[in-house]
């Protein structure tokens, strides 16, 4: 491999996101090996293509693709990228063991919290765990198109840690591959941040009754809702010693005004039948704050109402 | 025509912007007539059809279309919307000239400045000129495909007046359409704070040689030079008694800054060969700026160095 390539890359959960990454990666001339399940026909059929909706609908195919259906024929690799649905973390290790040697680092793409620490308990602390949180808008339309519709950012962190080299260097190989990336200092932060728009605007969207986030807006009951849940997030990052500045969360809603009725993710999982990742966005910040004895009324209701509807 | 139906409409210019709205109003149970030129053929065989990414990906075929290859076969209509380019406004009141009866109401949906002013010039102002800012991000991926990628809404505002009671009746048939709806006020206001955003991050993403918002961001000159370009449009919005805030401008760079590597419209149409539109976007803010004595440094340079190579 040249200076530039992280090495061998193996990649499971070519859904939207991880489809979108790899694919880019790929591209620009990282070896990347996909795992695919149910799409892997029709992508050997068709080839896996990138529609890029903010350059014009621009359309190009991943050229020399490395696709698999079982990660046994992937082998070792150097770096894993989980881009798997956290509701199936437990079947996880099991499906990536082949991938893992003693060198393999992992990046996990997932949404929420504890997708880090279950990687590490699974694998061994002492090899590189680091996650990236998509700040983005990707869709596939088809098994095998993966729409960019905002290309957005991934910010990058590792627990309890700034990123180390080879961390950085992954950050530069996305980068390279024409990523928005941010580097963070704090995982922790960065989750939590997050946090304080997924865990009420994906939350409500649902046990509204699926509705989009502009009629949370104007719901007084609802925006309220949305308000305290933010608070009640920021109560648990300062439990855990990460300051959320009032402004933080005031901007949440500026910036989800102009997005008028938009659907969160959780949403669109929850409309299609999929499983929704109650757990990773709203069960662990909620055990976390609880096991610091922060209060957490609004969160805790409305994790029992997300129990009840998805099941 | 039912209470709810704003009558006959007629639609020019259904590319992206018109042919989603012109597409969900007929989805709702308005008579829309659609004038399609060069994608009257494709649109003939194969129907027209909306993609909803926020919602999955669904697709939606308008049913029942009203297709014209001419503007004389549409008629005299009581609502006529124009979506076409604001470049090509010198020919627009020959092409809508058969659509236009002594009632009939007309509502831009297109960029920038001035666009009102004309059609009130070359039809009368006695009539309803309604125009609706576009908040949004929706591409035309086929001839006969309009793919929505982020919903958000339309601000309706009509010159030197809060909204008529027609033109209340058309923003509510857009929101029964299921689309996100704003009033305005006042439109001058509305269309200076749009360009606010528009003319720094639409015009340095040409002229800095084809970048996306993220380098403009990251570039201590560009973004000095952004940032003194949008203290000109609040100059020249302050002289005409339109106050914006500074804090609205700060805003513009922190809404800027999540979308990472985004490509502004007008980048989009200048990389595709498209005409830029150049004089509704900063021409006519600059001779409005000017002819109140608004000194426009930057604005005046980048609108020289747009005439440059936007030919």
């Amino acid at each position: 491999m040249n200076s530039q390539t992280v090495g061998k890359i193996g990649l499971v959960g070519p859904g939207a996101v991880g489809g979108y990454y790899g694919g880019m990666l790929a591209l620009s001339g990282q070896e990347v090996h996909f795992h695919f399940r149910s799409a892997y026909d029709e992508v050997m059929e068709n080839g896996l293509w990138l529609v890029h909706h903010k350059e014009g609908g621009r359309r190009e195919q991943i050229t020399g693709l490395h696709a698999h259906a079982s990660t046994n024929s992937i082998g070792v690799c150097d770096w894993v990228i989980v881009a798997t649905k956290a509701t199936a973390n437990l079947q996880l290790p099991d499906l990536i063991r082949p991938l893992i040697g003693e060198h393999t680092q992992l990046l996990t793409l997932q949404n929420g919290m504890g997708n880090v620490e279950s990687l590490a308990r699974a694998f061994g602390s002492d090899r590189t765990v680091l996650a990236g949180l998509c700040f983005t808008c990707i869709n596939r339309t088809a098994p095998h198109v993966i729409e960019s519709l905002l290309p957005g950012y991934v910010q990058f962190g590792e627990l309890g840690q700034s990123l180390s080299e080879d961390s950085r260097k992954m950050a530069q190989a996305f980068r390279t591959a024409g990523v928005g990336v941010r580097e963070s200092e704090s995982l922790d932060e960065a989750l939590w941040r997050k946090l304080c728009w997924n865990i009420p605007f994906n939350g409500l969207a649902i046990t509204g009754g699926g509705i989009t986030t502009d009629l949370i807006l104007s719901d007084p009951v609802l925006k309220q809702r949305a308000h305290d849940l933010m608070m009640e997030v920021q109560a648990g990052a300062q439990a855990f010693g990460i300051f959320i500045e009032d402004t933080f969360l005031a901007r949440q809603f500026e910036l989800t005004e102009p997005m008028g009725p938009y659907k969160p993710s959780s949403l669109i999982d929850f409309m299609e039948g999929k499983p929704v990742e109650v757990e990773a966005i709203w069960g662990e910040a909620l055990r976390r704050g609880k096991a610091q004895g922060v209060g957490m009324p609004e969160l805790t209701k409305l994790f029992s109402e997300l129990g009840k509807v998805c099941v």
